[in-house]
């Protein structure tokens, strides 16, 4: 199993393409995105648990109830979330693909990003699909991933290549993260593709496991979107078996689907609005799975940790805080703590208790842009990661004037 | 019913002084105080849920166990948690107290704030003694208000005066806030007095009642502290006839404390940590008290929304979504938006969609200081208020740097 070029085009038999039609006022951002497999997809998707649901989110269910998908149009700029005609919008941007494609509108998986609360036209999505439908191509990942980005600073695409059945499988995927991220059973936006042959039942069975210890394991700020959408479509092209059921080749994709999802995981978390660092909370020794995540999540989503770090401040004290306030049920009095990074690795609580280290050292290995922050519970096997990053003058500056 | 002078020490019998004893390294910042009540008082708390606790709370809870109080301790600088000697510390500051005022160890509260996980040591608190016994007195509100402060701008004082079977009776109260304000069940440090005579059993009763409606409805940056402790002392000496059951004296006396915590949590969410505004989210037609409370702490606690007030930015679609992933359960396409201040009232959203609205007028509302969220769900007839701050730069720049 390795990395490999080609993003969301990896796998055989997928086109994308990205387009500035002019939801957004920049000109030089892309705000449209498609993506479209060269025959119908086994597709499954996991979306927000927020009671506020993006109007495409209704839409996207609908068309992939029957487990076939063959294509993905997602627009930035605007979320078409909180709009009386959401539902409309969001149909007519899938019967636009269906006019230019071909592909049947409900067969056609629909997104929005963007701010909520703002009326979407369809007139520049319309304006644009000739440009964007032309320009698709079997290297147009790029393209794609720079459709779909908000106030992201840096495009977001992974592949990896395995073997099924004797056959060169590939899985690739494209994400949007930035702002708004605190996922829960869903994602923000994360677009995946393979040519493994695996069956609708076995693609979701898989995508609802994988998500459990990928992005509900991020938090950017706490804020859990209206509009998180995460979407899968397998083609079958590589010919290998089909998947339809639980065996090796089972095993085999979701580690390769895992290895794409962690890796998008922890480039939204590290592309988190303002953000300077990644901060990788791992936590050992817990007792069970509940307390593992619950602890690496307390810990990643605390503001004031979260600025200790931005300052580079060895202030553990806030981590037992965090862990203690998590709801978890932990013995305190059992609790280590390490903070690791390229600079190095340093003990400062040993039995939820301080240590004496060297401000100097820990400085050094706080200054680096990724940090790891390992918790040894002693209490039991199960480990869980989380992934999150600082917080910064920049994601105050970023949120306080989003919308002008 | 009204506000007066006096704070802490607004009621008969009780003396308070603060000093510098050189915890804090800045000299001009007092870090010990002292309130005594010239006689044994009933006293209740509540104290922070959190599993790492400071080792004053255990001591204080020992302490008041059997609803007796006479005298509160507190630094700052040093929150005397995690620390290994942690509940030798404590117990060594209720000895001191009793060695310099006669006042039995166990009648003392005791309380901490500051760094979590650096030792704390006797010695200034001793050399501090002598000055802070010496400088009691009926007007020491001021000092003591101000030797609980740690990053908080402004002290925090109040006191009501109200009469009870014929007796002027007063309660007041100082509190410390600003950082790692979250409370759950408790509060951060906030000392309550009263010359009331009421049980301790009633005591106790009015205080957890009031929590729930007042400092569990505060928070600054969602961190639930390792120290939070919110104590009442009733010394009795205004002479009413003691409150030992739920009677009419009560619910004055339960109105009073209202009036006491109602300002201290405004106070508290006023000076949050890098706060410029206070916001006051106000929910209304609730089908129950649950729903209320979620609804109303979840938009507080919004860091994405907490942004968009620092930028006096209108962004209701943030609300929208802290409400949808509260947890509440409630009717997304009913909730109404309006937001008030001095300026004015605009509302922006209507049956869960947005409304035109003059984004000026908006912006002038929002720049104000203190900012209502007045949101109606139309569900039923029950409320809830919650206290909060904007996000600012500020935030963090003293969490970021913190210890140093």
């Amino acid at each position: 199993m390795k990395f490999i070029e080609g993003g969301v085009c990896a796998a055989k038999g997928y086109k994308a393409s990205g387009v500035h039609c002019g939801i957004r006022k920049n000109k030089t951002k892309k705000d449209l995105a498609l993506i479209v497999s060269d025959v119908p997809a086994s597709a499954a998707g996991v979306y927000t648990l927020n009671l506020v649901k993006g109007a495409p989110i209704l839409v996207t269910k609908k068309n992939i109830e029957n487990g076939i998908a063959q294509a993905v149009i997602c627009n930035s700029g605007n979320a078409n979330t909180c709009n009386a005609d959401g539902i409309e919008i969001a149909e007519g941007m899938c019967a636009l693909v269906e006019k230019h494609t071909g592909i049947k509108a409900n067969d056609v998986i629909v997104a929005s990003t963007g701010v909520i609360g703002q009326p979407l036209s369809l007139e520049p999505i319309a304006g644009g699909m000739e440009e964007l439908v032309s320009s698709l191509n079997y290297n147009g990942s790029d393209d794609a991933a720079q459709g779909i980005m908000t106030t992201d600073t840096t495009k977001k695409e992974i592949a990896v290549e395995f073997e099924l059945s004797g056959k060169t499988c590939r899985i690739g995927g494209i994400a949007k993260g930035s702002g708004m991220i605190h996922p829960n059973m869903a994602t923000m936006l994360v677009f995946v593709t393979t040519d493994a042959a695996i069956s609708p039942e076995m693609l979701n069975k898989a995508l609802q496991a994988d998500v459990q210890t990928s992005f509900n394991m991020i938090s950017v700020d706490g804020d859990t979107s209206t509009n998180d959408t995460l979407t899968v479509m397998a083609n079958g092209l590589a010919g290998n078996d089909e998947i339809t059921e639980a065996n090796a080749d089972y095993e085999i994709f979701t580690q390769a689907l895992a290895m794409v999802t962690r890796t998008l995981c922890r480039a939204i978390a590290k592309d988190g609005e303002g953000a300077t660092k990644l901060l990788e909370c791992r936590v050992n020794g817990a007792k069970n799975w509940e307390t593992a995540r619950t602890v690496a999540k307390s810990v990643i989503c605390s503001s004031l940790f979260k600025a200790a770090m931005f300052g580079a401040d060895a202030n553990w004290g806030r981590v037992l805080c965090a862990i203690g306030y998590s709801g978890a049920d932990v013995d305190v009095t059992k609790i280590d703590v390490t903070f690791e990074s390229k600079a190095g690795s340093i003990t400062v609580c040993v039995d939820g208790a301080g240590v004496p280290f060297s401000e100097e050292e820990a400085k050094k290995i706080l200054t680096e842009d990724e940090i790891i922050i390992a918790i040894e519970l002693k209490s039991g096997e199960v480990s869980a990661t989380a992934w999150g990053c600082d917080l910064t003058y920049d994601y105050v500056k970023i949120n306080g004037d989003y919308r002008t």
